[in-house]
């Protein structure tokens, strides 16, 4: 009997329903601006934090004793796992799911076993995901928790440890290739320092530069059409990720030629613990043509770590949403659920109130974003408050009409006293609540 | 009769000397690796926070109350001003100073006042640095303090405040040029958002790169030999800056062909608040080739704004100069005091004491990374610890040896089980801090 | 003619109307629970924030230029402001402000010119409140922003300052009693210390102990029913605050056998700076017995000073009203605008959207605070949760019939094996949004 | 052979010892002020952070791989555990050492086992201790690791856990009474809170303040002499602990009636992410009469959790030792290290750097701690600072000798005028630098 068989499908009941187990605003065939809110929104659920973490934490032990995560036979219950895997994303109704091949497959004591353990969980995979109709929004490979990736994976200080990563990364690559995976993600979980006294930044530096680049190679060698994308991250595990956040990951690409293939898995958590609003990166990372795909989830503004909460902020949501509604939405990426429950919370249910009330609330920002895209009064404002750019003087200095010399001259013989305009913060932000709350 | 006239000219009387009006470790003409402290250090103190600022904070006026503050013609008030900035610079034995046009001279009610005004100062500080030999470590403009750049001066709605700014950039770098200054520094004081709800980042970008290329292009136009430096900051006054750190401004350089052109003005207090280690800043800027100049202060690591103190850890300052030995010590740039004295210090001989505790620690880190580097026990365990990379494996990945595919066919067959090596930090931490405490 | 004569009266317009300058939330006479959404509510304007703050920031100059804000007669600035003042509290149609005694009167020369001055705008006030019904909900003292009080006023190295600070308070207590304010409150500016090297702790406590004593007797003294407010505040301006959260001000209370005789007066953006939720700060408050009123702004998560932004998440705003709504509603305190306009922001409308906005979202979040108290889930899940406590063994424990010995002894014998409970973090986030959502 | 059997004992060598493996500054029978160093610092080394904790974080698993944490008997293997524990002790000749209850023996399935299996190891320490003369400076109980204290110990929803807690608290109060231990310490790992929306704040703290009361009684009854200490953390595990800091702490204490019969253990990392400096949590102890013992370690100030790094800063730790000489010294407490080697730092050799490192910054910082106690030069100033409180108008305030009226009228009639006074930060940073560097 299934782990979860006492759990209904979850269906879309609208606002009014009482039932905590379904959808009140998610539904999913409803059209806005021409597509579904599953078109818009691509939904996928995260097999690490939802099937693979035991609840533990750095002060506890695990507390939810999953069947799957019981001592046994290491294939047999990656099988388990991959069945109430399915069976869960069947009753959720998400349409895509996402996995690290340690995930999936028993890492196994050696290259070798890696390699045929992976293999023959793909095939499993393969034939869920047919079975099924759920499709594979990225797959990534795990290259910083087995201790021998404890100083970092392409930056390590061996050569053997990057080739091992090498060798995770090829087959996670190809296996995210052969289950139809729209992105390929890397996170660089170790990729960092935790002290500057044993560490040669430029040294890793140029590790990570060519490590990326030959990923980016092999992509074209696959002939995969989806996106690679970087996931930034500032800190945790190391002291400092060279990850850091959107712009610092831009830079980075820009050095190794790579700017054009490759971009952005942005995460909620991880724009808070780099000190900056989701907003923030997300319009970064579309400024700088690096959007890619989003892991959906909240971090806690007064803790700093990475609590990977689900996302519960309709009022944070919406403002993102509609950053990537004006941006044309999603191609290649979705908002994929990076997101655990909370160490007390080890009911079966519990892990579908989590998805469920992150479901709803993206629908509830979807919903609104698109009303502020409809009627976009944000945007002629915008345009009014910048409209001395498009004009004379501002479209002659950007062209490069005017040296440093030949402005201050100008400024001069036209005795210039502009007067500061109001930027008006409060008007628009009472605007953006009157599409929230109506 | 001079403000300054109780204090006598600062000597350094050694570590023994009870007087704490003299350098107990600064001995400006002591030569370590072939060079004088003062050679080393190029110390430099900032007229805005020394002479500028009254000692007022958003919840109190000045308590300060200098001579030069009170009202009156401000031209006359400027050259007082002047006289006894150049009167601390002798009796504090620093070889530098640094500016804002409008810290030396009165803004006036339009450019053309701005300019007579600036034009004016320009020949009194000429002839005063002439008189005391005092010399010039960078210029910079205030385009951020003026209602009119409340929406930031490049990066402002109107391009006719862009225009205003070009030109007191313009007469700043001028003036620096005149009075031999080694540098010109640009810190974007207002340029970023407040709220994104009213920002176009990416029109407000390119308004702010434009800026840079007539800036970098006017000094080859100029034959100004100095180097031209951003001083990230994250934060404060705006929300978010656009040069928030050392990495955020290398991609900004990077986009607009700038980073040969342009490099760092690094502030501590200014690493403290986007979230790294002054190290990191300083190692950062560094290994991208950016290295350029110092602001040497301390924030507070428990309070969330610029507190601009004089730098007193020699233990953080020691890793500091460390770091800028080793990458060959300052060309261009030096070590200036953007640093305040606390709202209630505000005695004469405060601004002594400041400056002098920092000048000894700045001293004191010299001494000790002087010896880390004649013995550089860091270096050759980073050497070993990196061995592998410029062995075989190594230097065959890195120099495009190996596709993804053909180093993972290597580890395979080669069965690697690379073991995790120990990156002894606490052993290096100790050696450090034996490096200090001898 | 008004400063604010182009500003209609502002009306509840309701939800569907497009005219920014109305209310489309706020319904004062809508009754909920009984009370009017003005009687909930309590809504003040603060002088401060709204009419004296020029608009400076630490990097630049007021950007507002207020007529009042003019040089001129300082009386006579004082009597245009306080025309202002009543003149914007009319339209907007508030029924409460708060004030410094040096908000509404200039401080003058010496404490004789104080008193005098402050008299004589008390006399002004009086008359403004009785023409406009406009009501006092708090006065206070600034004692903090005057040189004099650079290192605190009660807690100062002298107490010369203490009686300055002692006066000024008694001044704006007996100011606060005869306008009828409904209470008094105490900020600690500079209550705190810059650096430990010259700071007695104990000395300083004991001196705001014996101040905060003598103004409770001075309370029962004068008559004055209202009760007194301490506000906590962590840091900013000093770097560390004495009432640095509301845990910290119940320590000092209780000290100083004070916890029955004052309340605290919390701050959203300071308990940001804190580290704390702002419904932690409320429940803790509540908890102890200690809830008084409200300064309801908001802080910018990513920054690290005190923003005192209008508050506009009906998220945050629901949790912190459903809170108070459950401890009985406010007695004497409100919700005050702590707040103020963006210094972009100088236009007079800015002013209105500023509080209109901050307005609305209460009323939003009273509507569906009111919805989770009629209906309230979380106190049913609640009780459930903690059933135990209320059944043989918890009781028997709380009220003391257990020693640790014997409850060992009961757990051995009865082979205690207590599993963990979920607590359905989820869910309840879940149930929370479909309240705010519907 | 055992593990440590490479590693001589580590002697003083003195600084000029070239040797890793001694001690340079740490001299235990050097005496200082009539104290040897040994019997000034009182150092122990911790159980859980060198013997249990396998080198596993959020994102990895272990990394260390000592054979008594590899698979088989558990008696068996906390008997070896022990063995190499005191075997560490002896070669690096620290006095004390620290446990939990569950450190030193394996919990088993049942309240009966976990009795029998502890009670069998404190035979094994006990002896322990007497072959060795390693002393026991406290014991406490991990009532926060297992799933049961998911929701909490004392503070759990369940009266069953705290009956469970209950049970091992006893049983570890004896075993510290009976081991000679010099201090019992309560961490409430899981006292604290996830969320609001399921937690009854007042029912959970009075939950707790009877625990506390019933582990006091406890103590009485045992006839335990030694000091209760409470170890304030802010959060992690929870969002928010209720032994946030020191300040948080004395108000609970004075609630329950418990300020005279529990101390602190302080923690300087705690402090970091309390957003205090750890001189200040120290300083807050002494002035509220609740200093016992220090966690003696570090944070990182730039990662938002618990790093538990071994302290390396003298700088710091001179000012806090400064303190504490200045309050008499420890009596019961001492520094015990709460550091745990970075998971990198997987060699035996760095759990004996990490301790060598902090014990020599320890002694460097009580070496220059005691030459400040001998020249008190701040202690003089400070006299002289607040020397107004000590004459006539001072001591009749503090007295009670005026009303808040009287105060003011006498200010009045005196025409108070007073000028604020320098605090001379800067002159006093630079006074203990030059303690420091002579
Ligand atoms: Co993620
Ligand atoms: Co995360
Ligand atoms: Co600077
Ligand atoms: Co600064
Ligand atoms: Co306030
Ligand atoms: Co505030
Ligand atoms: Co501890
Ligand atoms: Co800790």
């Amino acid at each position: 009997m299934s782990y979860f068989s006492s759990i209904p499908n979850i269906a879309f009941e609208g606002p009014g329903s009482d039932n905590p187990l379904a959808f009140h605003h998610y539904d999913a065939s409803r059209k806005l601006l021409g597509k579904t809110m599953a078109e818009h929104l691509r939904l996928a659920v995260c097999y690490w934090h939802t099937f693979v973490w035991p609840g533990s934490d750095v002060f506890g032990a695990g507390t939810f004793e999953r069947p799957w995560q019981q001592s046994g036979d290491p294939m047999q219950k990656a099988r388990e796992k991959a069945d109430a895997a399915f069976d869960f994303f069947t009753r959720l109704g998400t349409p895509f799911y996402t996995f690290h091949d340690t995930d999936v497959a028993p890492e196994g004591n050696s290259l070798a076993e890696y390699r045929n353990n992976f293999a023959a969980m793909v095939d499993v995979l393969e034939k869920k995901q047919a079975d099924t109709g759920v499709k594979l929004l990225w797959g990534t490979a795990n290259v910083f928790s087995n201790p021998r990736y404890a100083a970092g994976a392409a930056t390590n200080p061996q050569p053997e440890v990057f080739a091992y990563a090498a060798t995770q990364v090829r087959h996670a690559m190809e296996a995210t290739h052969r289950l139809g995976g729209a992105n390929y993600v890397l996170w660089g979980g170790r990729e960092g320092y935790d002290t500057l006294l044993n560490t040669d930044l430029k040294r890793e530096r140029a590790q990570l530069g060519r490590f990326f680049q030959m990923v980016v190679e092999h992509k074209h060698k696959l002939g995969f059409k989806g996106a690679i994308l970087i996931e930034p991250k500032p800190q945790e595990p190391t002291k400092h990720q060279y990850d850091y956040d959107t712009a610092t990951v831009y830079g980075f690409l820009k050095e190794f030629g790579l700017e054009n293939e490759v971009k952005t898995n942005l995460e909620a958590n991880h724009a808070t613990l780099a000190g900056h609003s989701f907003q923030h990166e997300v319009a970064t990372s579309i400024a700088l043509g690096l959007f890619g795909s989003i892991d959906a989830n909240r971090g806690d503004p007064q803790n700093g770590w990475d609590t990977d909460q689900f996302p519960n902020s309709v009022e944070e949501m919406t403002l993102v949403t509609y950053e990537i509604l004006k941006a044309g939405g999603f191609t290649t990426g979705g908002f994929n659920f990076d997101t655990k429950v909370r160490r007390q919370s080890h009911a079966a249910e519990d892990l579908f109130h989590g998805h469920i009330g992150a479901i709803d609330t993206l629908a509830l920002g979807l919903e609104r974003a698109v009303k502020m895209v409809e009627k976009d009064t944000l945007a002629e404002l915008k345009a009014k408050r910048y409209a001395g750019w498009d004009a004379d003087l501002g479209t002659k200095i950007l062209s490069g009409g005017f040296t440093l010399a030949s402005l201050a001259d100008e400024a001069l013989s036209r005795d210039l006293h502009p007067k500061h305009a109001s930027g008006h913060q409060e008007l628009l932000e009472n605007i953006v609540n009157r599409y929230i709350y109506g």
